[in-house]
């Protein structure tokens, strides 16, 4: 299995960096899936619109699962196209997962970043976008997969926790790990606290992971992804 | 549950790091268990004999599963008593289990420590040392625990592992986790670069670890360890 969102490189050209062009590429397209404030989000929109940053992908639009969130006002604000799909709205999942999964695929997205998105996506949506759907996990996977990975981490006592930027697969927080990232856990943490300094470094890693990503390409070889 | 082998603290007392005799507490008795080169007892020997270090802890004896090992002549060398139990010496497994255990209770230790320690200890053994029974694990526990800590993590394609020092507990690699340091995965890593950083990083870290156990007494709360 092998996928890069953006053109060949220049360099792998026998004309290599010096080829007519190669500074043209286009910005990797990014649909990003909120369900909250959408902090993930604003630093992905921050690197996008900051001219110097050279991050190599912009967002093109921004789904929820919910109105009235905090993320969609950001989208709005930073004027990126917006859908909301609420799962009560379709007759069954399936229904809204397909909904959902045209939405995305309109927007013709490089990559599709799941920045705090609440909902388990269906068949539908993991087959449009297997390979380039991107989810974080506030730990280091495998360590503490699932809904709480924050309070396991400290109910088992570890000393270092972190970050995990992963593709997703149809089994949740298993797919290949993109960039990880880890944080020290201090005696008189509680979940607020350590969730909080999770999150912060969580942010950059996953612009650091989606730009890399977005100029480098890639490739997923079984469960290792290679970024050049 | 708690435990603490250093005596208690002087700063607990009414009159505080002047109180007369603070400085004079003994050094924290280790014994050290090893199967093979040994460089983890090395590093505990050079901070023990190391009269600026303040480790506060000495190896009073070093144990091995097996003879004309180098970690027995780091003992050796460094003038520390050494006692070898091989495990088909004994007509059975628990019969040698017995031995172990006395002999490193004859020593008197605070703290035993596996350096490298191949075999798995038995009732006896955990009987009598639980809570201050110290191991080390090429890995950031809970993940890949296991006798291929490097290379699973490997195969499971992590950007981040690690490596932890526990307190081992009748189940292999689940103890409550003394210490943990993050070892960043190249993309070229194989078995043994990998292994080669996480084995420098696991000496400092253990070194460390058990100074301070050692200087600073403990306390183990269900799965944490509190090192004051």
């Amino acid at each position: 299995m092998a996928s890069a969102p953006a053109a060949p490189d220049a360099a792998d050209s026998p004309e290599g960096a010096a080829q007519p062009g190669a500074g043209s590429r286009p910005p990797a397209r990014l649909v990003v899936l909120v369900s909250g404030s959408g902090s993930n989000l604003q630093a992905l929109l921050d690197a996008a619109a900051d001219p110097g940053s050279g991050f190599g992908a912009e967002v093109v639009a921004v789904g929820a699962d919910r109105g009235g969130i905090e993320g969609l006002r950001r989208a709005e604000r930073a004027g990126v196209p917006t859908f909301v799909h609420r799962l009560r709205d379709y007759p069954s999942r399936p229904d809204w997962d397909r909904a959902l999964t045209g939405s995305v695929a309109a927007h013709r997205p490089d990559l599709v970043v799941s920045a705090g998105f609440m909902k388990i996506v269906g068949a539908s949506f993991m087959a449009a976008f297997a390979g380039r759907f991107i989810n974080t996990h506030p730990a280091l996977l495998p360590s503490f997969p699932g809904a709480h990975g924050v309070r396991d981490a400290l109910a088992h006592g570890v000393k270092v926790t972190g970050c995990t930027v992963h593709f997703a697969e149809a089994e949740v927080d298993s797919g290949p790990i993109i960039a990880q990232r880890a944080v020290e856990v201090r005696d008189d943490d509680d979940e607020d606290t350590l969730h909080r300094r999770i999150k912060e470094v969580e942010r950059g890693l996953l612009v650091d992971a989606v730009g890399r990503l977005a100029r480098d390409g890639y490739r997923v070889e079984g469960r290792k992804v290679y970024i050049p």
